[in-house]
């Protein structure tokens, strides 16, 4: 451990001298403010305690022993509070624990706190930000022009914050005046640069911890024992503005209350990694990637059979929900972007290209764009004639390829790509339509996702403050919207103000098999297209009127549903998805033929099979390799099952369903196949 | 008629002099030379003739006086010769009519002068040339830098060409010196620079009709009155070469040697008009254009259920066949282009595109394009990872849209389009499984063909004199395709030396309804890209080898074979591709309700199908008004039909199937969609 640099020497000296004062006002205040006041507790309790004295961790105490060691901080009357802090007026009380998201975020931030001071001594670090996040925490900090992060330094930072953790520094919080502020930290140009920016009040808070003095809100926790385990994740550069060129080190983590609970989550994590999608899609031969086309897949036979299932199911919806399919140009004029806004508010995601061909008559010379949405040519579409009301809804779907820019460094396997499909609809119907229609869409999610095996939750978002179109309008829509998910009964939650300046929505978050949530599907109202495109319909009473759009998808991007399904499934495919139905198994050489014509049947009837006639393995190994493979079933055939046209029929899970004439387990597949049933090796 | 110019007046006195002086000159040689000579007909028999004095129209007269009427030219020992041109030797004698392509490009050639005439008498115009091709004649010429052709002035060149056919004026083939030719065609740019380009020898023919002189090899008719009927159809103006800028007016005509096929022409036109697929596509609603995205079509619902019914046929005709779908980007790297050769070759069809984004992290700053054909990327996706021979073949297929720069002047309807699919398909083989393929490819060809309808023909093209290559694969694989051909028992032609630099191929023309051509279907052996792409084997040995790649297609482009079936079935689909299956007709509006839930069961089922609940109709109305929209059937239900739930059915011609269970009549429907089969109104 190197000596400590001389202006944290003087930090930390200025931080213990303030804090003497500190407490020595806070004594004086605790005596002179010594009145009993009134704390309710969760539950309706209700409790006396001493203003300026209590402290959350007394009554927390008072309560139990358990809470007092599982809570992490306190809300008090609305607002955050560390466990030690002396409540000051009649109080409304609650716990933060490790079980709530603000729990984990204090958690997480005091973490960050420690890897601060971590990379303080050990690095020399000059500290810039180190927040919570979804998933754990990180800290920035700056080490000079040239210096990283490298990934073999992880392990020993790991261990100076295990061992402060181990130490049970207390978090200490003090409350200093703005000059005060700027001395501690006259250092460190990033923080000036916050306190100049941010502090505009007299007096702010940091907070001391170890070694650390960082300007902070808070809350925190009590002392740094409350981390039960740590671990340090990666490493990267990042730079902290587009305009400045210092790189800033980045330091990823996560933290847990318990040792028990980092194990469980590194569970977790290696089970999740052997199901991620890049692996699968390798392993099983799904798709691939190459430099000469980036942010685009390239679809193997076995992934390409997935997606055309996936499509089919929805082909097949469509046709039971009176969707209709259409087909949409790949490139448009530019002027069609303009027309629907995107250009001005979609213009970096979007692909122009300015063609480079020699000859005038034969390239355009304009610039075009691919498309990135399918909704401005389905507009076209409704405005190439006339419309009546008798038409309505319109309802057209499309499975166009899209291209929208994102930055490189975000592409990665299938969940991030430049190109991609989507189940993109759009309905044009009458204002007095938007109920039936809004109701359709969410049945139509939730037995799609009910085939698929996701449990969903959804939300609604509502007028944002920088909205366009009438108030009116959007008062109609977003009670339509709230009425329809009240009656779907799936639980949902309001998220006011959150949606488009061009109409409310309903967003889908999906979970898949290990609990991880997935924003796919959608259901988003648009008052402002069929304006831009002057859309319109003959009313029943003769007169022209607008409709409203409404866009919807239920998979969003196939290409991300189809990671989710891959990890999700961990590569174990239901029958109706599966790339693997059937590995057809001979016993011995002589039964070779009689296989390949039983493959051969399978694949005519569009089964997915694959023959095994390695005459190196036994017939176990070989049953045993296929159902490894995930091959849903086996087919095996000796001499008898030759003789008698039949097939001996195994499971991946080595369920044996016995002997089976050929024709009739075609045909049985073949109806659990179009029945998408998700256990068809149980129900077979 | 305005007054002839000079030039004119001075071209038509030298031609006159000359003309006089070679009439003088072949009197005596036709004195001095008058010997007998052998003359072989078609046929076998053989006539004396006198050398330098006999014709081959007087040769027709003596056979038959029909002969000589409908003979246009003859053919003299190999060589095209005027029906009034004397023999000169022994000589091999056939007469061309217009039954066969010579006769007909004779008769439009002289059609061509006839029309030339007229534009000199009329519009003063520099004559630049004049063809015949395969469906007409044209005429180019020069009428100065400001002025063209009006649409209304063709009436007026017609009647022209008319009264000079009329008037049979004579075609008066005159032998002229290289120096006499500069002086005929003194005043015209045009022919000056083709006799300093073309005329090598020390003569040159002429050829005279009426007003007209022109520099032509001939043959001719022996006057204009043979051309029974002609009609000039457009105009439009033409650039001669790309880099010069005076506009040639081009009047574009055609013309028979009677009244009487003229008129079948005209009333075949007007059904094939009936039939285009333009008119047929606007008036079924299966798709339109729009020009923010020219050269791309816009299918709308009922054009994509016909197109996705086509792709959905080949999908099963891969399963049975072997063939994997596979998925592949749309925009690749130009150095894709390079490493193909198509950079090379085919770069003026390439759309490249150069990335317009601000934002170069988001963005790729090098050039790319838009993929013009799958094999490229086929051939990555075949050196994905190493391959073995047990593995091969490998048949990757492909639906994904392709983008080719045609000159926008010859985009039209869905025959010529920048955007378009193809059922592409690329087999890697190991050589000598070349004829297995090539005879799999033929078959499914012709099964796919005869479900279409279509009758065809093949032709095989062979090694040009500038391929790349073995010439000992080369030999290998001709034989291998001629060997498949004479397999298929189709009939096919030899096409010597016009297969592709890379490879030998098959084409296939088929014929459509109305008789006509069309180039859809393809096989092409490829020796250059498995090289380019280095792709390899492990073979049996355990040595690398290099595949063989074949391009195959069989509908080609998919939307250019909807243009021909639209055409071919004129608008009248087939159940399995019809946009329009059923139609429901409740009797009275009790049973609407009732046909209402008939539409929901058929729609779900996946069948077209559309109620008419219009009231202002009588039933037998709304029955005709289905049958001439095409529906394949009509379901008529009545307060029978409702209380038994059956349907009563009808189909497009008007032939009565009675009533019919409905869950029996879907269950028939689908097995015959099922079935493909052309004609389910007579099986149903």
């Amino acid at each position: 451990m190197p000596t400590p640099p001389h202006w944290l020497v003087e930090r930390l000296g200025l931080f213990e001298k303030l804090w003497a004062v500190q407490v020595t006002r806070l004594a004086s205040t605790a005596r002179k403010e010594a009145r009993t006041i009134k704390v309710s507790l969760p539950g309706g309790q209700k409790v006396d305690a001493v203003a300026w004295n209590t402290t959350p961790y007394q009554l927390a105490r008072q309560m139990s022993s358990t809470l007092a060691d599982t809570a992490l901080a306190a809300e008090v009357n609305g607002e955050s509070y560390d466990l030690e802090r002396p409540l000051e007026t009649d109080s409304d009380l609650r716990f933060l624990t490790f079980d709530s998201p603000e729990g984990k975020s204090v958690l997480w931030h005091s973490s960050a706190h420690i890897l601060g001071a971590a990379a303080e001594q050990f690095l020399g670090a000059v500290l810039c930000r180190g927040p919570s996040t979804d998933r754990g925490f990180y800290h920035d900090f700056f080490l000079g022009k040239e210096r990283t992060v490298q990934g073999s330094q992880l392990p020993i930072l790991e261990q100076i914050c295990q061992r402060m953790a181990a130490d049970a520094q207390p978090f200490r919080r003090l409350e200093v005046s703005q000059d005060q502020l700027r001395q501690l930290f006259k250092d460190n140009p990033f923080k000036l640069r916050v306190i100049e920016e941010k502090v505009t009040g007299p007096t702010a808070t940091v907070y001391g911890c170890g070694t650390l003095v960082d300007l902070c809100r808070g809350p925190h926790l009590r002392h740094a024992g409350q981390i039960g385990g740590l671990k340090l994740l990666a490493t990267s550069s990042v730079w902290r503005s587009p305009g400045s060129l210092e790189p800033l080190q980045r330091v990823l983590g996560i933290s847990f209350p318990t040792p028990e609970l980092l194990r469980a989550w590194e569970a977790q994590r290696e089970e999740a990694e052997s199901r991620d999608h890049r692996r699968i899609g390798k392993e099983q031969e799904l798709f691939f990637f190459h430099e000469l086309s980036p942010g685009s897949c390239f679809f193997l036979p076995r992934g390409t059979r997935v997606y055309n299932a996936l499509v089919a199911f929805i082909r097949a919806e469509y046709a039971r929900r009176g969707f209709s399919e259409v087909k949409t140009p790949t490139v448009f004029s530019v002027k069609l972007w303009k027309q629907s806004g995107h250009w001005g508010h979609y213009r970096e995601n979007i692909f122009a290209l300015q063609p480079k061909g020699s000859d005038p008559a034969r390239h355009p010379t304009e610039t075009l764009a691919l498309k990135p949405m399918n909704c401005p040519a389905h507009c076209l579409m409704f405005a190439h004639r006339p419309r009546s009301w008798r038409e309505l809804p319109v309802r057209l779907a499309d499975f166009g390829a899209l291209h929208r820019a994102e930055a490189s460094g975000g592409l990665g396997g299938l969940t991030r790509l430049w190109r991609f499909q989507q189940d993109d609809a759009h309905i044009f119907c009458a204002p007095e339509q938007l109920q039936a229609e809004i109701r359709g869409c969410l049945d139509f999610l939730c037995s799609v996702y009910a085939v698929l095996g996701f449990s969903f939750s959804l939300s609604l978002s509502t007028r944002p403050s920088s909205f366009l179109g009438e108030p009116r309008l959007w008062d109609h829509a977003e009670q339509v919207l709230q009425q329809a998910l009240e009656e779907s009964g799936e639980p949902w939650a309001l998220k006011p103000g959150d949606g488009a300046f061009y109409g409310p929505k309903i967003d889908v978050h999906l979970q898949d098999a290990l609990g991880r949530p997935h924003q796919c599907g959608t259901i988003q109202l648009d008052f402002q297209l069929p304006m831009r495109f002057n859309l319109q319909y003959k009313g029943q009473a003769g007169a022209l009127e607008r409709p409203v759009l409404i866009h919807r998808a239920v998979l969003g991007s196939v290409e991300r549903l189809l990671a989710v399904l891959t990890e999700s499934c961990g590569g174990k495919w239901p029958l109706w998805l599966s790339p693997f139905q059937v590995a057809v198994i001979p016993v011995g050489t002589e039964q070779e033929e009689y296989a390949r014509e039983i493959q051969q049947s399978l694949q005519a009837a569009g089964l997915a099979s694959d023959l095994d006639t390695d005459p190196g393995l036994t017939l176990s190994r070989k049953v045993r390799r296929a159902q490894l493979t995930h091959y849903n079933f086996q087919f095996v055939v000796g001499q008898k099952e030759q003789s008698k046209r039949t097939v001996n029929i195994r499971t991946r899970d080595n369920r044996r369903l016995g002997e089976w004439d050929l024709t009739a387990a075609v045909q049985r597949l073949l109806e659990l196949q179009n029945a998408r049933v998700s256990n068809a090796e149980e129900v077979f």
